[in-house]
């Protein structure tokens, strides 16, 4: 089937080059393509699948959902399915985290609650500059390109990218320098050149970027400076929150309150698309209509985030984030040491990756992995960093089965490396 | 349940306000909401449903795709659904027009659509100027709002918008001026200040902006141009495309061949999100990965999709579409001269307007249809236009009906307006 | 010498490649060069020499100052010779026509002017967008390039130039239209496109652009719609003023008032830079400071501006340029006619152009001028009009002279072109 | 005589704030006022003036050649002023130097200068992005300002200044970090988000940003990495150029070779306003009139030019500068010392100021000198500098005098600070 593709589909397809399968069904942690081979996901469809492939709960509620010909579009008029998953986002996810935030549901894709966030952020500071970050990935159209860092990405753009600044992330300018220092400065100088921003933008793990980590430290420390600044701050947790660092926000963890996130990959659970768009009251400044877009109310995706939520009435999910995040870490540093490869293990919860001194190290493992049946993506500018994404729900032997085929495409990347150099 | 709404949804929702009922399922040509009221629809989801709510084949095709666990979210790696489709194009739309595009599927909304062929045309002709035309609307985001006409929606930007230049329309002149006069003229001359474009981008009826229609020949003239200008032509054939105007594409009555055409709306044919973008394949000189974005391969609609082109495998469909647009027109024009009142008919297939003297009216005949249990909108840019968009598999009876209650929503708005006056 | 521009001198010297002579000394209307040839100038610094070369009146001034060691250099802080000029300003130029602007004294260049002018606009409305005409010119700074129509100019750049729009001049869409039908619909609807101006810019009479004059109607509908709708007019006075057209402004036969006036190149009097914006006392919302430079206050060059004024005192230089027009039209007519050419003659006061039909002819004509003696220049996008700019001093007899010239000129380039093509 | 500007100029003039008289006649390092008093001169026309008022030898010049009727205005056509004047700056300036470089005379401004410069640099790189750095100032019109720093002037241009990207200049983040390490850690990232610049543009002591000036290492290291990277080094001396820091060029001390320099204020050496662009032969690559201007060909600015040029036939000058300059360095330190104050005394050449701690302190001190008859500016995002530039050819009794005149204005500053306190 792979012809049609290749004679019918546009040169820009990109992910289907580095996994060459045409895939038909999945479940859980599995993948299963035309020809009947079977892959485990270490990627999750680049953080869509937090639950996994097609699960049973969210399955069951979709059908039964279109089995009584629910209304599947409704444009933003009101609907039974969008009010119930607005109340149970407010009683599982708000409420228990005593966060107070408007919701707001623009397209169905992360690059459009970007764009969202940076026109209501502009609108209601009256400023047109956005402070971004090295390394950041914020989307593709104009509004999000423009505060993403990746120089190829914005060369796509075919015109000049303004309106953004982009300061160095935590971590930039080496382990001595707090990089917020440099912000401060030209902030508190009318004679720096920056203008006077009207909102900071960040993930706090760069997935993309090369699982670069913000610590909780420098999130307080930025928070506190937007605050003083009058900066809205605007956390993206399109691919980082729905629990992939373990709490369903990834901003938890370092007790600050952004006063707007951004929201879509995991959030309808089942891989339908659907984006959200957290604003604090007093920021909704709205005019009705002045953002739009024809999918703001695609009910099947209302229903499958709605059965989503219910993993979160405890804490059980989370925990075993937190359980398996260290198990991936220990066995990623093990394998560094037993196989003498200088690099580096960072992430939080299941976004993990392993920065190789050796750049192209990383596709050589992705590689191999593919071929031995598991399927693992690479971040960073250079494609330098390994970055493990499972799902929240893996088994546990089906994490270790994973590690165990890095561990062996490790092996076998150096190997090819050593026989190419020889 | 509307008060979760006013509670915790933002003040951008927009469409719930003229029609404030919370819509619980929908079949055919009816909506019904929760409280079991039923309304005709004469909206569509502002054309997304060209077949209706809920069409059978496409829901028999997508349960049991999602009862067999078919995979649903694999970015841009290779689907069996997206090849099915892809092949199904080819076969039914493609081949039969004797089109030759290749298929990218951007992010699953009409502006990213909109936003990927803009920066494929600066990219293959390495100019950056857009022609875009008064009361064009191409969407949202920072590229798309650029080359849209609606000053309110552009000032939502919060910054400016710029590498685009606007013409007249057909008929923004007055019957007398053909409005591409004058664009030949800045073409033409080194000195009028517009920089050679990269493209022009138009819909040919214009939906937001009025139910503004361009003449077959108008259109041949600008294919002409550009083509001897060097000038690539993007039809979006978002909202009027997929049979709107009678044909699949709504420029083939006027026999052209644009060379970028955006496709959405009703392309799943079910309300899922999904957008395709068309490309001669001379342009198609993307780099892997250059435009990209996390929800290119939804495959849910993909089968949704593929069941819908089975609307298109004769031509009963396009037949259909010219008679029940024969009855639309005839019937508005007899209630203009009926209740004495000036305004003009116009419009393409199933997307019908009637633009009021009175700028008012239409939206005081929408509020009445409402009260009635008609769904119909407004349209242009004071909302002085009546936009008749029904599905166009609706049922002669309902067309009728539908019109009737327009007739009496009319008459009670004009008696309001009396009242009022007295 | 002409080697030792040839090796030093960047490659962007332009002039001296059409008149390729080092002068040396000049009077009145003549030039001399380092080799003694002299030549009757028609092109006076493209409008900077309106009273001729060092009149002696301005040079004896200038003398007795420079002598005395009057102050040379002040910036912007007062001085002697610049309250002199603004009170003779005052009393010669602004209270005869019953007029009332503040004088803002920008950088010495035209340029500057109108940057200065452009960013003031904008201060005061608090918009962006500036309306600006086909081949208008306004200067080279990226403000000004901005709203200068020549392409060849606005690639220079090297960046894209924005916040302009570009409208139709008087008689861009032929004589049957009346462009400000476009511009105001434009301005009317707010779905066109077109954001609300700050500014419309202009000359009266398009210099550089061709000769293109503004019809004494259009400039008044012109400045009532701009008052009506709140937009700043700016009237660009830098070549056609200080009496090119005639009067002092060119406006003034159009009995407009202006809200901005830009003045430069004859200001002076004596091919000393010098630049002057005219600003409503309503509009003068500048803080101190806010638009600097260096040689604001250019002592010498207020010497003899002021002792230029005293060619206003009566309405003689007006009433000389008047019959001088006459002259020039008539006689170039005549010569269309007799030698059997097709073209137009146009033009006020003394500026006037004749647009060949044949479009090199006007090059020709100036090359075989400026060897018999004539300097004169072309303009227009295709360099296609002979644009002729005498001194407004020079003698009749002066001005037969060149005429004649112009005359066997255009002979001469009509038998090099027969010959050329036998 | 003051009425006149207060009734008749705008608003936006400034300096005549700071020093209050209106000034009549100048000769070395003196001005007087109308009413005859004089003023010791520190600060030479923001450092227009480097050989004094009115300098004989350069005087006499100006009048033989006004006398003969030397040609004043020339567009860019050739004169013998102008060739005369190229002739001995290769002779007296760049040849001894080493150095090659075409000659472009813009428009006669600084900010002129810097839009050539800039435009030059985005041709010939085919980028737009240029580096400036903080507290940098270049000039007013739309190019120059977009490098500038200052936001207060920024805020001027009433539109987005793009296509600039702001570094730390030397000295910024402490005297432990090398900015250098910043900017190459963002060129080396091709996910930095700033664009590969065409140019960096900079002062080696940054006047008007509050004399901060760069090390000798770190511009060499800019040198090297600009090389490196294929990025067109622009050192704008339009301030510290012709003599300032000891020098002809501010950077022969650091003995690196810019790609293009720009030069202007000082050049004419008699207040008549001249610019300058030096362009490496290489970079020559503009297309005749791409840049072009009215009063490129200024021939008395050019004559007095030439004359200034034998201030460097020997090293005199230069000697002197350096003597003088510690003398100021000296007394300055002293005073703080004696004074009890905390500041920071810092400059090259005659180009030298005191950063107080109290950031009131110098605008008082110039203040209370200005009563005392000298004229002393501010520079500083907050006036938070005292700048003493004087001019280079001051007798050094006259020095002295200047300094004492600081000395009792900063005791009664001081004095005055303490009473309000009290």
């Amino acid at each position: 089937m792979q012809h049609i593709f290749e004679e019918h589909e546009s040169e820009v397809r990109g992910y289907c080059r580095s996994f060459p399968a045409v895939f038909a069904s999945a479940k859980g942690a599995w993948m299963t393509d035309t020809e009947g081979r079977r892959y485990l996901d270490f990627f999750c469809g680049a953080g869509v699948l937090n639950y996994g492939h097609n699960p049973d709960r969210l399955k069951q509620a979709l059908m039964a959902y279109l089995m009584r010909d629910g209304i599947t579009h409704t444009l933003d008029m009101y609907s039974e399915a969008k009010g119930q998953f607005i109340e149970r986002f407010q009683q599982l996810v708000l409420q228990p985290r005593g966060l107070s935030y408007k919701l707001q549901f623009p397209g169905p894709t992360g690059t459009n609650a970007v764009e969202a966030a940076l026109k209501l952020a502009r609108k209601v500071t009256g400023r047109e500059q956005v402070v971004s970050f090295t390394n950041a990935f914020h989307g593709m159209s104009l509004g999000s390109l423009a505060v993403t860092g990746n120089s190829f990405k914005r060369a796509g753009a075919g015109v000049p990218l303004n309106h953004a600044t982009f300061m160095p992330f935590d971590g930039y300018m080496g382990s001595d320098t707090d990089t917020l220092d440099y912000f401060e400065s030209v902030l508190a100088d009318n004679g720096s050149g920056t203008q006077h921003p009207a909102a900071v933008i960040l993930e706090t793990v760069q997935a993309e970027g090369g699982v670069n980590v913000a610590s909780a430290d420098w999130l307080r420390r930025l928070r506190e400076i937007t605050q003083r600044h009058g900066i809205v701050l605007i956390v993206d947790d399109i691919q980082v929150g729905c629990g992939r660092t373990g709490g369903f926000f990834s901003f938890e963890e370092a007790s600050i309150v952004p006063d707007i996130v951004t929201l879509s990959k995991s959030l309808s659970g089942y891989g339908l698309p659907l984006a959200l768009v957290l604003i604090k009251p007093e920021l909704d400044q709205w005019t009705p209509g002045e953002h739009n877009g024809t999918f703001r109310g695609h009910c099947p995706a209302f229903v499958t985030a709605t059965a989503a939520l219910e993993y979160w009435r405890d804490t059980q999910l989370q925990e075993a984030v937190a359980s398996k995040a260290t198990l991936v870490q220990t066995r990623l540093q093990r394998m560094l040491q037993q196989h003498g490869i200088k690099g580096t293990v960072r992430g939080r919860g299941l976004i993990q990756g392993v920065e190789f001194a050796d750049a192209g190290l990383a596709q050589r493992v992705s590689k191999a992995c593919f071929e031995a049946g598991l399927v693992i993506e690479t971040a960073g500018i250079n494609d330098q960093v390994l970055k493990l994404l499972p799902s929240l729900t893996i088994r546990e032997g089906e994490l270790a089965q994973g590690l165990d085929i890095i561990d062996q495409g490790l092996q076998q990347a150096l190997d090819d490396g050593l026989r190419r150099a020889a």
